[in-house]
C-alpha cells in the first residue's frame, strides 16, 4: 500500500504566525500522501474571553455550551483552519480543509450526560474514509478540524487528538498510515528533566514496564494507550515527537 | 452538457434558522447538481460588534481591515458555512464548505486601492473548475463561502455575489449553469409597488428600454449587468427570483 502521513498539531504551534509558517513548511517536505489535523483551543479560549463566555475546563475537555460551539465552530472551522490552508496553499501544497459535516466525512454522537456533563461535545461514531481517500490519491491533503456533527444538522466539538485517531484508523484501509503526534518535547523521555532522554521505541511489553516503574505518567498514559489502540486498528506507525522534527525519522517510535 | 443549478442566498435567509431550514429543504429540491453560495454580512456585523470592530461599509462593501478580515473568516468560512454544511447532510445532500482557498479554487487579488481603500477584499483572478466539476460529477454539493485568497497565504473578502458569478462562469465549461439569485422579491419588477409585477423575462434590448424608462434602476442594475456578463461568458441562465421559489419555475429569466 501507498504511505500516507498524518500529523496532529496542537493549538499552540499553529496559533502564531511565525511556528505556523515553519510547521507548514516542515510538514511540506513529508515525502507522500499527508493530512493534517489541528487543534486550536489557545484560540477559542482567546476568542470565549473576548465575547465574554467563560471557558470551562473538565478534565483538559472544554464544556462546550451552546454560545461555546458557536465560538469553537467559528475559530476552529474558519479562523484557524483556513489560516493553515491558506498557508499550505502558498507553498504548493493543495490543502482542503474540513470539518466532519463536510463530505460527511466524520459522524458523530453528542457525548452522553453521566458524571460531567460536556454539553456539545461528539463521541465519533462513522467515518467516511473513501472519499478522503480519493481526493488523497488526486494529490488533495485534507486540513482537519476539531469538529463534527451528528448528521442531524448539528456541529459537534471533538477532541483533535480523537479526530486524528480515529481518521487514522479508517484511512489504513487505503493506506500504510504513519500517525504522528506532536507536542512540546523531542519524543516520550525516559528522564522528564532530560530533554535528550527520548525513547526510540515502546512495545506494549516496554509500556507496562515503564508505567510501572513511574517512567511513564500523566497525560501520557491516555496517549500511550490510544497509540496502541490505533495500531491494533491497523495503522501502521504512530510517532510522538516535536513538530520541527516531523520531516525527520525523529522522536519515539509506538510499535505493536 | 449536464445541467447544474448555482443558487446564491443572502446573509439573512442563512442567518436565522427558521428560514435557513426552509432554504436548505427548497434547495434539496432542486433536481440534477447544485452548488449554493451564501452571503453572511449580517452575523459578520454583529459579530464585529460583539468584539468591539467597528463595520464600515463603502458602496454597500464592507472595508476589511486585519480584524475585520478575522471575523470574516471566522463567520463566513467557519459558523455560517458550516451551519448551511450541517444542515444540508441532515437532510442527504453530500456538502462541502469551501473558501476559495480550499482546493485553490479561487483565487484573487488584494484590490488596488484607488479612492477607496477596502482593505483585505480580493478581486477574483483564477477560478479552477475542474476539481470542483470533479466533485459536483460524484454528487457533491460544493457550499461557497465568499472568501478567497492570493496564494500568498493570506484570505481575502470576496462579495458573494461575485462569488457566484466567477464560479458560474467557470463551471459553465463543464455543465449546463443556471445561476439563481435570490432577493427579497419574487423577481424584478415592471412596478416596484406590486410584488405580483414580476418581469418574467429580459432580454439585453429589454434591459435598456427598462434602464431608460426608470422600470430599472439603483442597485438592479449593476445585478443584471452582471448577469447578462455571465451569460456571456457562457452561463446557459441567469434568474432572479425569491429565496422560497428555487425549486419552481418562478422569477425573472435573464437571457441572453
Amino acid at each position: 500500500m501507498v504511505k500516507l502521513t498524518l500529523v496532529k498539531v496542537g493549538g499552540k504551534i499553529v496559533e502564531e504566525s511565525e511556528s505556523l509558517k515553519q510547521l507548514l513548511a516542515d510538514f511540506s517536505k513529508i515525502e507522500g500522501y499527508k493530512v493534517l489535523v489541528h487543534g486550536g483551543g489557545r484560540s477559542a479560549t482567546a476568542m470565549a474571553a473576548k465575547l465574554g463566555i467563560e471557558s470551562q475546563m473538565v478534565n483538559g475537555r472544554r464544556i462546550t455550551d451552546a454560545e461555546t460551539l458557536k465560538v469553537v465552530t467559528m475559530v476552529y472551522g474558519g479562523l484557524v483552519n483556513k489560516q493553515i490552508v491558506a498557508g499550505l496553499q502558498a507553498i504548493g501544497v493543495n490543502a482542503l480543509g474540513l470539518t466532519g459535516a463536510d463530505l460527511n466525512y466524520m459522524r458523530s454522537e453528542k457525548r452522553p450526560v453521566k458524571d460531567v456533563d460536556y454539553g456539545f461535545v461528539g463521541d465519533v461514531k462513522e467515518v467516511n474514509a473513501d472519499i478522503l481517500a480519493d481526493l488523497i490519491a488526486k494529490g488533495v491533503v485534507p486540513v482537519l478540524a476539531p469538529l463534527t456533527h451528528d448528521k442531524a444538522g448539528n456541529m459537534l466539538n471533538t477532541n483533535a487528538d480523537t479526530i486524528a485517531g480515529e481518521a487514522a484508523k479508517a484511512l489504513a484501509k487505503h493506506f500504510e498510515v504513519t500517525l504522528m503526534f506532536c507536542f512540546e518535547k523531542k519524543g516520550v523521555l525516559m528522564n522528564e528533566n532530560d530533554d535528550e532522554s527520548v525513547i526510540s521505541e515502546i512495545t506494549p511489553a516496554l509500556f507496562e514496564k515503564y508505567v510501572a516503574e513511574g517512567v511513564i505518567s500523566g497525560g501520557m498514559i491516555p496517549k500511550l494507550e490510544n497509540s496502541f489502540e490505533a495500531i491494533s486498528a491497523g495503522v501502521n506507525k504512530v510517532i510522538i515527537t516535536r513538530a520541527d522534527l516531523i520531516h525527520t525519522e525523529g522522536g519515539t517510535k509506538i510499535s505493536g
